[in-house]
């Protein structure tokens, strides 16, 4: 199936090299294609990891074993496998993914958990581990390649490249952040998942990076949602080699922390972005945002409600004022709202005030935003001081074309 | 926008004549079309009344008070609105419910509170109230009706007409059962809300009555799903005249009880597999079973986690035996469940068990039973005895079709 690019895509940025990581990509040939799909991230010893996960329970080995691995704060290599999620496999899928850890393992003469596994593809189909095993032999002795050469090669049905960059001035030094990250969906058409990656060469304890990343992780790929259906195999990685000689981050109360801690969530806040931008059959990038909730928790429910209700995003396509339709998923969301405290607005004109539509309102203004690709939604709940935004795209003919049309 | 019949459409059933109840129907002109679009429903004096409504917390006055008056137990009148649903309109949609209410219990000489009132259609545009009265001064006239009519008036984006029978002995006398409903999506094109409308002429105490119509939901109205969008307006209520003469039904220690309830249970089931058989876009009904929960209440959550996720509907759509979708979705339920105890089928046939692909898993007769138009899924969860069945429909281009295409 060839798919065109997203017309919400955007140019992949010049993330430069980054001391202490050597990316280099193979051809496993986990599909019948020509492409490369096995990615093979080195990093220098010392290397510290955070990491966050699915929440599903049937989530892939890979995603189990990270888990673990994550705890331990340590890191030599990331191998990323494209076609194959190697979810729901059971002991085989576990003994794959094994396999390859103790190769590079070998390699690299260090710990099997200091090799870090992710697969994307296909659910329920053992990793074949002669094909991984050759891929992988074939990676250790490529030559390094770019970012854009890597994020192309972790990703499966993605239409673009996707990449970030952030740099901070930490103790006086200047660190780098470059993130790469596949999606397109939270799950495209026997492709799974979201996978993103984050590299730094900043001097971090694992704790506090794990402290950056998950509070990063909050606001933005927990704040996402194209079809609200979760993948087996979401993961995003931070690696952090330390080349950049910072006197090493353990906490906030470290000069430079807040800064490193706003330029990370910056990388994720645009890593999450793009995968929206790239959401299957998607024509329009959805902004909600959420205000007035009883907490910012009750806000950012109310705005997935919002951005995975199929009539919302339908009516979004169909350049629509429909704000009943928000109405409808605000009240659906299981939170507490009252619908005679209840604004909506899009594209910063108010549509309805405190549960009347307004007397004067004038659809023209909204109508013209709605033509745009950039499309916002404001919701006062009118009840307290919790606020949320959360990022989706349209449902069109596209999403359908791309999971129904299409067989495995 | 001329909406083509659904190819799951069934034939109107032969609902004879219910003692006690009157249909008539009339054309208020709350949308600029020829058809009738009030329904005007007289019962007996001495008929009870029981309800259930939607737990949308935005939900329309016409819910607010219907909730109140069911509390009382005693009904003369239904008044159905199609074309404008009266939702998210404050005071001015309250007034006109409360004039409509008035107007019948003048001309019934009975109390407004007997006078029950359902609108549904565009949200956030007050019922206009001159309509309305002109409306119903001229059902108030009209002939009766049939059963077929009157559930073709309370249609908005319905391609077919719905209704359900079934009788039932009681003490000796054999009592009828009627239903008719609309709805087509929880929420259809700007014309919202599934409500559904059973008489029955048994004498039944109104607690019972509830007791009977709540038990009914929880197995039927409350498993389907089409969009997984709940409406402002949902309402189904319950009327028995008491004409048949048995002695009144006050628990499920009388005589009858037991089969007054299936009956009662078998009429709702019916109606809410029309609703999904009309599903906006429909092509094929979907029936999905899961067992080995933690709890039926667990069950049902799967289920209609499974019934709610886009990629499976479009997997069904796309005649795709693509059961890494059901593990996906089994997964984000938020539900107790264990990759390595979960099984997973179609038609009958299983694909996956205790969290391994079948090695001798035969597509061929998956592939079969998924071109045809009734689609089953099993989900064995392996954990304990609960269990629950849901129904949904696939997910189709007709969907975006209706939804995005049309313009409010």
């Amino acid at each position: 199936m060839d798919l065109d690019r997203s017309p919400l895509a955007q140019p992949f940025p010049a993330i430069p090299p980054i001391a202490g990581v050597t990316p280099r990509i193979a051809r496993a040939g986990y599909k019948n294609w020509g492409r490369c799909d096995l990615t093979f991230v080195e990093v220098a010893p010392g290397t510290t990891v955070a990491g966050v996960f699915t929440r599903n329970v049937c989530c892939s080995s890979e995603v189990e074993l990270g888990r673990e691995q994550v705890r331990l704060g340590k890191a030599r290599a990331l191998v990323v496998n494209a076609g194959n999620s190697n979810a729901f496999t059971g002991y085989r899928g576990r003994d794959a993914v094994e396999t390859i850890m103790a190769q590079v393992a070998r390699h690299l003469d260090c710990e099997p958990s200091e090799v870090f596994v992710s697969s994307t593809g296909v659910i329920g189909v053992p990793l074949p581990k002669d094909k991984a095993q050759a891929g992988v032999e074939a990676a250790l002795n490529a030559p390094e390649c770019s970012w854009e050469e890597a994020a192309a090669t972790i990703g499966t049905t993605d239409t673009f490249n996707k990449g970030a960059l952030a740099t901070a001035v930490v103790g006086g030094t200047t660190v780098t952040i470059g993130g790469i990250i596949k999606g397109s969906g939270m799950i495209a058409p026997d492709m799974a998942t979201m996978l993103g990656y984050i590299f730094t060469d900043a001097a971090v304890d694992p704790g506090f990076l794990q402290e950056c990343l998950s509070d990063a992780n909050h606001d933005t790929f927990s704040c996402i949602t194209v079809d609200g259906d979760t993948s087996t195999s979401d993961t995003v990685l931070a690696f952090a080699t330390g080349k950049a000689g910072n006197a090493p981050l353990a906490s906030f109360d470290d000069a430079g922390a807040d800064a490193f801690a706003a330029a990370i969530a910056d990388v994720c806040r645009q890593l999450a972005h793009l995968v929206v931008r790239d959401g299957e059959g998607a024509q329009k990038f959805i902004e909600i945002a959420v205000t007035g909730a009883t907490s910012d928790a009750s806000a950012r429910r109310v705005g997935l409600a919002i951005a995975n209700s199929p009539l919302v995003k339908t009516a979004i396509a169909g350049e629509d004022a429909n704000w009943g339709r928000v109405v409808m998923a605000v009240g659906k969301a299981g939170e507490p709202a009252d619908r005679d405290t209840l604004s909506i607005g899009f594209g910063g004109t108010w549509c309805a005030k405190e549960g009347l539509p307004l007397a004067d309102y004038d659809e023209a203004p909204v109508a013209a935003h709605l033509k745009g690709r950039e499309i916002s939604i404001e919701v006062d709940l009118g009840l307290g001081e919790g606020r949320a935004t959360v990022w989706t795209c349209d449902l069109t003919h596209g999403y359908i074309s791309i999971n129904a049309d299409y067989r495995s």
